[in-house]
């Protein structure tokens, strides 16, 4: 048996997604100097599931010599029963603050499966998320740039900054419809913001990067091309970061940003609402 | 000042993204009977911003004559203090469990700023998520089927049965490299697994929906097409299910289920293991 004082294995577990349970532990596990093994079970609605999930637990617990960490939110009461008899450390990850918000509302929870992004919770919003994602989907790339009325916002930057991820996150995340469109040489030769984009500059946003590392993603796609070059790159990086400042476009620098971190920033410079649902 | 019983303006409050906080907060709220206004604010990274925050959180228990619901997640201490004398309920969405961590693996925090999603935190698995993220979109909807055999996932169904959303959804949010298949004529009369997708059927998974959901979706988009048909509609999904148990490919209605929800079935189902970072 070995024993690695360190490492521990860690189990996300739910009656619905084990999406909360997840986005928790990672935060909370964030912050320990700790090598895991991580499982997610999600959907754990029957007693049998429950028994074979606490088998699981329990042999981790025997292999390893050390009591497995368990995220869980689960509301049918026997599920629970049984996997809290295993041998690990648990964490409820909604039960304190739902006893917290009992007590300073004098109301009781009512504990339901899956209403947390459910379709059924809230039909309308969730139609309208879809729809966000297929209006992002047709309006990537410069695709098409039809109905920029219904955009949400408009990004605009060289290739390879980051603008499709960005949008696809913003439409998936908070149902927001996201275009984005990409420079063409003529663009970058005039600075001046293109006609089409022109009569929406209120919603434009402008994306740019370190040249370093848009030469290390473009190289990677396309090694040893002009296109990858140190060169070009600095070349469209100062052109249009030159028309983002004339033409008083906000922009932000995505270099050391994750999607999660770009989207919400710009939904705080932008002032637009989170669409959850 | 108007008081409605069961209203209540809730804060998500970080000096990061705020995604856990309202992840962790729409989940508990969804437990309550409450009828919310909600704001979230992010980057709250100085104490200017933070009083201004206060500020904000004071004129809304001023206006409403209740507490507002705080749920937060704040590693600046100054920041911290701040917000904290605001008049409203306060729910620190990591904290609670922290200390328990701390006292289970007798480890000290080491609290840092955007520690979750971070690009910093794991580089090479966050260039693996952009990376599943173009693979994906490269081959949505058929538009390409090179390289199926780097492909985590090929999803099969009927046009408008979820898979673009769904597809999405796996590469954003588990890094999972999805593929999907849109059914022609041809495919469905013969009922056999397409010859490009049968060396991989192992990894082909397969979406249904209602007959009925089908039709509204499909009418939404073509009002009164044969394609939006009740007939059309019904015809495709009898080949297609048919198909499916023919081939016995795993397959699952989404009828009733949202992105997240098939998403994570689809792991559940195929033991894929979600990529995280």
């Amino acid at each position: 048996m070995q024993r690695k004082s360190n490492f521990r294995d860690v189990f996300y577990i739910s009656d619905a997604t084990a999406i909360t349970s997840e986005t928790l532990g990672h935060a909370i596990l964030g912050q320990f100097p700790l090598e895991t093994r991580q499982t997610t079970l999600p959907f754990i609605e029957t007693n049998e599931r429950a028994e074979q999930v606490k088998s699981l637990i329990d042999q981790s617990f025997e292999s390893t010599g050390v009591e497995p960490l368990v995220f869980y939110s689960i509301v049918l009461p026997e599920v629970k029963t049984i996997i809290e008899q295993s041998q690990a450390h648990f964490y409820d990850v909604l039960n304190v603050l739902v006893e917290s918000l009992k007590n300073d509302l004098q109301l009781e929870p009512q504990p339901q499966l899956q209403r947390s992004r459910s379709i059924n919770r809230d039909a309308a919003s969730y139609q309208d998320r879809i729809a966000a994602i297929e209006y992002t989907l047709a309006h990537d790339d410069g695709i098409s740039l039809n109905n920029l009325d219904q955009a949400d916002v408009i990004l605009l930057g060289v290739s390879r900054c980051g603008k499709t991820p960005t949008c696809l996150y913003l439409a998936m995340q908070f149902g927001i419809r996201a275009v984005n469109y990409p420079f063409i040489a003529e663009d970058m030769a005039s600075l001046k913001l293109p006609a089409i984009i022109e009569p929406y500059r209120y919603k434009t946003y402008g994306l740019t990067i370190d040249a370093e590392r848009l030469v290390a993603i473009r190289h990677e796609r396309y090694a040893n091309s002009d296109y990858a070059s140190r060169q070009q790159c600095e070349c469209e990086l100062n052109k249009v970061e030159a028309m983002f400042r004339r033409e008083a476009i906000p922009y932000l620098n995505t270099s050391s940003l994750s999607v999660e971190e770009i989207s919400t920033r710009l939904l705080d410079i932008s002032g637009l609402k989170r669409k959850m649902c």
